[in-house]
Parts: structure tokens; C-alpha cells; sequence
């Protein structure tokens, strides 16, 4: 195992220190020392980014389609090499890992074709008209250019999908941006791994050293420094709500502020209408508790809140979610810090007024396992207590019983940002609790009927982001291909001299995009 | 002079104070007493904005469309009592401010055909497959909506075009979300009338009650309550670095910080190659004395930098250029503390090490008046020295003179963050150039050959916006049509009842605009 860092085309290990990984299933050090990134080396990292981007930024999306498609051939061909070390890094397990590495390879390939169709810049033309009065008008052309290096935090999560060649490594690539890499502390050796087949790629695909990067270090140390670094021009960011607003109040802070599109998380509410609690509650408590544990409820999409007035309906659901999880068994969480903080947040949560544990996993939970559970509370209660708002990380859901709309209005109003709002309901139902869903969709990004919220399809239309605190950027999607957008920046040309605009924004129309010109959308 | 703040429907005066505007034209203060809103009249703004947002944010583009040309209307039969209105409190004169209110009008329209169209909300429909392997894929769409209630903070140096009905508050309205305008202190009275032709907009095309508020203040007293307020989700704001930067530190503090989207200003660098010196060099003399002096130099696009090799080229451009200046006359600036900024500005900027004054105006300045100049430095002195990087607001302009080559590098090397920057050169020049004028484009948020800053185009394709410092966002623009995406946010609605979808988004396409449906772009 590889422990140096990754700084272009080099690999280096400074004297600073090492960092090891605990696997949380063989409950044992694993094999590998991971250098700690020095100052020296990531000043490099970042020089050299800053003059791959020079080279990359116009390199035509072709170039870095093949790019893309080479790295997704590289973590192909590492194999169960991966797939082992990813599986101890992070106790998942395999049929998890195998699907996992599928999506992070349809990702990259995604974007691959992204960039190669083209039309993601937005590129816009407006003619020029020499004879207009009282002034002429000059030609204008405008699309997104790449924005900058990119600093990407791998995600404790999500080894492979959101780490080292996840969705904010495929989407900055695709936009034309280098990218360096800050290492999750719990999965170093799956880093190192597709670090360098990335750095194999970019040999092999002709890319400029310095497009791509990966340091190891602490978030405190290491992701401090970059996030100040002058030379990075955006962040991307997914995990705690702690970490995500250290990143952005830093970047805040700079001399020069820069965007930070950090993913923090989310309590995820579900609204459970009495129509289908009455008619279908075994169904949905089945839906929920597999909802609720599917990978020991690490998933920023978590359904931790579930909303419903009080009733027969409710009571059938209750009985059967709480049965349901405490057939569950315990498992193993991804290291040990999220698996104390489970334990710490649910003997929190336990101990708040007029909480009520419905059920708890039958089996104790074991060293570094989370423990399923549910509990109850009333709507007043839950309205008063910010700590309930917090998202809970672990295969935990809190149910709020409401007396009436009024209560269940109130319970929605009292809501921070979330990343998706589900509404559980029969259609006529749905229909009649419209003002309420309206409520909903103002505090979320994405608003589910009748399904759950885990499980976040890779698309054109998906957002995945939300009002703070799920995200720092309510404007921007981490999952889908609108999320390129978030690694672009307008740029105008006027009067330019035409050998010399983009070919995204030349006459003839060369790469064939859908532009506008003069306010008219087409292909001319 | 209706002194009043207007609160939606209602008009209101707290016994807070008044503030009074001073004419610096007429030297006098002018007649109207502006009450300062104090903190019930601006809480009772934003909570009837967030009441109607709630139903704003749903009535279609023709009614949104509707509103911004009845605005459009008003403020022409507003007529001559605006005008000179505005041309009292800005000391402008009456050409520009009629020009200005053509362009304030036709941006309304602008946006009227804008959001009436409606393609901009970048809808995307991916539809379900049920039948996929191992899950079924859901129905997801997406489409920008209405972030909420937005604060313009209105220009001092466009009393119209960048204020109370200007590009902001008109990109606003067609994107469905309430404004509350923060009236500049300059022109209250300017800011009155357009405010009441707003609000007898609201009555005549039936606009929920709260959609538009105006509030009279200090920037530190109701500018700061207004950034920090919790209803309000983003904020447009031009005007100076401080003034911006304290806005958006502030919003930035928030326990839910918002967007900011403030233009701040800048120095708008501009390469003269010399085969275009020596060509054309006393044309450019004269565009560029008539872009320097252009509104007494009170335009964020403002030429102040000029950058050039030493060489006959640019001595027969300074001699023609300091010739001009001098020949410009002193005019009225707009308010008294402009003034004194660029009086203070000059003086500071001509003790700077190595800074040489090349020509003044002739005249003396008057009261409140601002004296053209032009000044000149070595490379070495300017790219050392901090002070020469900061915009000094006024018909000023300082060359830089370059030895060679890589003098010129450096200096363009050490630019910060730029609305704009400008090469004026000969075809084979720019070309041999184009690594130059690559590094530029990097700092900049338009590129101008053969042209002059100054003007900026309302057009789809306009970029005004650009890296910070210039602006707190590099990612959007603040003219043309773009603007509008500042105030929208993705929404996705996963296996949506259909009846409940926007228009947008339902199968049928019933307002025929332009989307992706599969990842293809049309209007199916």
C-alpha cells in the first residue's frame, strides 16, 4: 500500500508524520502509513494546479471525455484490490462496495459525455449592430469557463462515489478544472488506490502534471490549509455540518472569497398523511425501517424525522416500524468517531423532554456498531428542542406525533433546510394538504411522493442540495450532471477577434452546441 | 415630496428621524423629508414579502410580465417630475438621466418577455423506468424557483437603472420573488416617486400585498438590519468594495447565511499593444479621455488603469491623451462624499512612490465638482504598491509603463479580480499577445478588444460581473438577461402528482419553453 501523496505527477512523502487507518471491521490497524502533506507539498500541489489549468482549461471537452473514461477504466481494472481495501476501510459491505464503484464509474463516464456534447457551457451570442443609434452595438459572446482548481473533500461515506474520483472530482474535471484531493482520514488506502490510477490516467490520456492531486492530513490541519490556500478558486465538500461550516466560514474569511459547495446533511422529514397511514401503514413502516438502516443509516439522505397526526393509522404504523426495527440487527458504522457520536447523539436524544423510545434493535450493538432505533415525541415538544433538528448520523428516526393540522403545520414551519421532504399520501390527500407541502418545498431541494428519500438517482433533473444548513449553496446540485455548473463562471468576449473565442462561441458553430443567439435557442 | 416609507400597500413614518438630500447641482438641500424606517416598519416589510411570496411564487411569467410592464408604464408617466427630480439629486445631466430611464424601461420589458417566455428556469424532466435493474427509476424534474424575498440596495451612481425599479429589482420580479429596496441616500426623492409607480403597479395588475417595499436609512443602520434579517434569502447590491464587503461579511455571520451578490467596483485594466499605439494611437486617445471623463468617471467600468510599453507609440498617446484631460471641464459629482472620496483619492494616489501626474483639467474644480486627470507610473512602483490597485472612483485614469515584455506580464499578474479588461491592439498583435490576454481573462469578468469599457450592454450574452474583489460571486452576472438566475434555486420533485407539478414540469408542456426531457434538450 502506497502511503505518499500524490502531488502531480510525483509521489512524495514528507517528514511530518503518518496517519493510519483502523478498519472498523477487523477492528485492527490496516495495512499502510499515509504521509501527512507538508506545506511544501501542498504549495506544489497548488502551483502545479495553477499551471495545469493554464493548459486544461482549453483543452477541448473530447480531451477530457478521455480523460474521464480513462480514469473510470482505471478503477475498473484495480479490482478486488479496491473493492477489499474499500470494504475494510469502511465495514460496508461488498454488494454495497460493487455498487458503489458502478456508480462512481457511471459518473465519470457521464460526465465524460458531458463534456463532450458541449451545451453545458450555456454559450450565448448577441451580433453585433454597427449601425444602431444613438450608440452601435458591439458583438457580445459569453459562456462558463472553468473557474479554477478545485479542492474536493472525500466524503466518510461514500469511499468511492463521493471521494477521490466521485461526482466533484468527475464534475471539475469535465468543467476543465484541476483538482486536488484532501483525503478522508477513514479511507486513505481506497484514496491512495484510485489516486493513482488517476495519476495513471493522466499519463496516459496526455493530461498536464498538476491537474490532479491528493494530500493526506487532518481536516483541521490539512483541510484548514487548503480551504486558505490563495491558489484554490472553489471548494466541494460533503459530510458534517461541523466540518462543512469551519470550511465556509474560513473561505469566507479569505482575502479573496471563494464559492464552497458544501453538503452538510439533513433530518430529511417525512409527512405521513392519515389517508395512507390507514391504508397502507405496514407497507410504508417496512419502506421506512429498511429506509431508516440501509447502510446503518449513513446516508445524508436519512429519513431522522417522520411527521404524523395522531390516530389509528399512526398506531398500526408505530407498532409495525417499531417491530420491524427491532428485528434489525446492529452493524458495523464507518469509523470509530461517527460510531461514538451515534452513540453520544441517541443517549442525547433519549434524554430530551417528552422523548419516548418506541423500539431499539433487539441485539445490543457490539464494538463500532450502530444500533437501529426509534423514538417519539410530541409535536410541542419537538417545536421547543433545536437539538432535535440536528441531524442524528446512524440508523435512527424520530417520530413526531401531531393532534391536528394545526400542530403538523407548526412542526413544518419549525424546520431548518433540508436536503428532500417526503410526503407519504393518498393522492386526494396530497391534494388537500397542498398549503402544507408548499411549506415543505420552501425549506428543502428535493420533494419525494410516496418513496423514500435514500437512493439518489444520478441525473440531469436530480438536486441534491437544499437551504442552509443542508448545503452553503442553495443554488447548486452535488449529485446529477446540473452539478457542472457549479465549477463554471461566465466570461464575456466582446468584439472579439473571431481565431481567437472558444470554439463553443465561433460562428460556424464547430462543436454543433445548443447556444442562443441573439435571445434565440438553437443549434445555428 | 412624499417622505414616507412605503410598506406593500400601506405608507408609513416612524418618529425614527428624517433624512434630507442635499442637491449637489443646485448646491441646496432639496425639497422632501425622509422618514427612516426603524425596526417595526422594516419587520412588518419582510413579513408581508415572505406572506406574498407565497403566492407570487406561483403565478405564471404573462402575470409577472404584466406587473414589470405596468412598473414600466408608471415610470413613464411619471415624465418630467422624475427627471428633473433625478437630475437634482445626481447632479447628472438631463440626456443621461432620459437615457438612463429609456434603458431602466426597456430592462423592465426585458424581463417581462423573460419571464413570460419562460425557458429560463432550466426545466429537466427525467422520466421513470419502473422496470430497471436492481431498483426502478423514479420520475424526477427539476426547475429554478423563486429564492424569496430579495434586498436591492440601490446605486448611487444609476439613480434609476441599478435602483428602486432597476436591472436587480426587475430580475427579481420576473424570477417571482418579493423586493424590499433599500433607498440610496442620495436620491430618496428619485426613489420615492418610482416607489409609489411600483406600488400602484402592484394595485392596478393585482400583486399580493408585500411583492414590493422601500425603506429609507443609512447603509450601517437599516443597510446592516436588512443583510442580517432572517426572512430575507438574498441579497443584490452596487456600490463600493466597503460598503459590499460589510454586506456580505455580515450576511456571511448569519446563522443562515444567503447569497450576495454584490458589484463592487473596479479598476478595469486596459492593454494598449503598441502596433495600435502607433496606428491609431491619437483615436484612442480621444476614446479613452471620453471613457475616462464619461459621467464625471462615476461608472464601475471606468478605465482607471492603463498599461503600455514605453516606445514613440505611447508618447504620441499620453501627449494626445494629457491634451484631452486638460481640455475636459470639472463637473458636478454626485453626492458630497464621492467628492471628497475622489478629491482625497487623487491626492493620495499623486503622494504615491514613483506616480507622476501626466495632465489635470484645466479648471479648477468647483464645489462638489470632480477635476479629470491622468497620471503615470513605472511597472516596478505600480505592481509593489497596493493603494494603485484599488479603484479611486472619478475621471481619473494611471498609466503604467512597462520596460518590456515581462514587465507588462507582471503587471497583469498582479491584477486582482476585474469587472473588465480591455486590449486594444492590432489582429496580429492581440494574437502574438495571447498568452498575455489569457492571464487577463482569468482576472476578469468581460474581455473588450478594440473598445471601451465603459457602456455595458443589457443583452442575453452580457457578463457584468466578474472575480472578487469586483464582486462577492463570480458566478452570475448583474446585466442582461442572465441576472435573472441570481434569484432562482433548483427544486427537484421526485414521482410528483402530476396535477401538482408548475406548469414547467408537466408532461405536456403547456407554456412550450425549452427543456431537457431524458437529457435532451426541445420543447417536447
Amino acid at each position: 500500500m502506497d502511503g505518499r501523496n500524490i502531488i502531480g505527477k510525483m509521489k512524495t512523502g514528507s517528514e511530518v508524520g503518518v496517519l493510519n487507518v483502523f478498519g472498523p471491521g477487523l477492528q485492527r490497524i490496516l495495512e499502510g502509513s499515509f504521509h501527512i502533506a507538508g506545506d511544501a507539498e501542498i504549495d506544489k500541489a497548488l502551483e502545479l494546479a495553477e499551471d495545469a489549468f493554464r493548459i486544461y482549461k482549453d483543452m477541448p471537452g473530447i480531451r477530457r471525455a478521455e480523460f474521464l473514461h480513462a480514469i473510470a477504466d482505471g478503477i475498473l481494472a484495480l479490482d478486488d484490490n479496491l473493492i477489499q481495501r474499500a470494504m475494510q476501510e469502511s465495514g460496508l459491505p461488498e454488494g454495497r462496495i460493487r455498487g458503489e464503484r458502478g456508480r462512481t464509474i457511471n459518473q465519470l463516464r457521464l460526465f465524460a459525455e458531458v463534456a463532450k456534447e458541449g451545451s453545458w457551457v450555456d454559450a450565448r451570442i448577441d451580433r453585433a449592430d454597427p449601425g444602431r443609434k444613438p450608440i452601435p452595438k458591439p458583438d457580445v459572446r459569453s459562456m462558463l469557463r472553468p473557474i479554477g482548481p478545485v479542492v474536493v473533500y472525500t466524503a466518510s461515506n461514500f469511499p468511492l462515489a463521493f471521494s477521490t474520483a466521485g461526482g466533484d472530482t468527475a464534475a471539475a474535471f469535465a468543467a476543465g478544472c484541476p483538482v486536488i484531493v484532501k483525503a478522508h482520514e477513514s479511507h486513505l488506502g481506497t484514496n491512495s488506490l484510485v489516486a493513482i490510477a488517476i495519476q495513471k490516467a493522466v499519463e496516459k490520456t496526455g493530461m498536464p502534471d498538476g491537474i490532479f492531486s491528493s494530500l493526506n492530513g487532518t481536516g483541521i490541519g490539512l483541510g484548514q490549509k487548503l480551504a486558505q490556500h490563495e491558489k484554490v478558486k472553489a471548494i466541494a465538500f460533503t459530510g458534517s455540518h461541523k466540518a462543512g461550516k469551519a470550511i465556509f466560514d474560513t473561505a469566507a474569511k479569505r482575502k479573496n472569497p471563494i464559492p464552497v459547495f458544501a453538503e452538510m446533511g439533513s433530518i430529511n422529514p417525512v409527512l405521513l398523511l392519515e389517508g395512507a397511514l390507514q391504508k397502507r401503514g405496514a407497507t410504508m413502516a417496512a419502506q421506512y425501517a429498511n429506509s431508516v438502516t440501509l447502510g446503518v443509516g449513513q446516508f445524508c439522505t436519512n429519513p431522522g424525522l417522520l411527521i404524523a397526526k395522531t390516530g389509528p393509522g399512526l398506531d398500526t404504523f408505530l407498532q409495525e416500524l417499531g417491530k420491524l426495527i427491532q428485528e434489525k440487527k446492529p452493524q458495523v458504522m464507518l469509523n470509530q468517531g461517527i460510531c461514538d457520536a451515534y452513540a453520544r447523539g441517541t443517549t442525547q436524544l433519549l434524554a430530551q423532554t417528552g422523548v419516548e423510545l418506541l423500539a431499539q434493535s433487539g441485539q445490543e450493538a457490539q464494538d463500532f456498531e450502530g444500533r437501529p432505533g426509534v423514538a417519539m415525541i410530541n409535536a410541542s415538544d419537538f417545536i421547543a428542542n433545536p437539538v432535535l433538528k440536528k441531524e442524528l448520523f446512524g440508523p435512527f428516526t424520530l417520530v413526531v406525533r401531531c393532534q391536528d393540522d394545526a400542530e403538523m403545520e407548526a412542526v413544518i414551519r419549525s424546520l431548518d433546510g433540508q436536503l428532500t421532504g417526503t410526503v407519504m399520501g393518498e393522492a386526494e390527500e396530497i391534494i388537500r394538504y397542498r398549503a402544507f407541502i408548499d411549506l415543505l418545498q420552501d425549506r428543502v431541494g428535493r420533494i419525494i411522493f410516496n418513496g423514500v428519500p435514500t437512493g439518489v438517482e444520478v441525473c440531469a433533473a436530480m438536486h441534491h442540495g437544499g437551504p442552509y444548513p443542508a448545503t452553503t449553496d442553495v443554488r447548486f446540485t452535488s449529485v446529477g450532471t446540473a452539478s457542472i455548473k457549479r465549477f463554471g463562471r461566465p466570461l464575456a468576449y466582446q468584439d472579439y477577434l473571431p481565431e481567437l473565442l472558444p470554439d463553443e462561441l465561433k460562428d460556424e458553430n464547430p462543436l454543433n452546441i445548443w447556444r442562443y443567439l441573439d435571445g434565440v435557442l438553437g443549434k445555428t
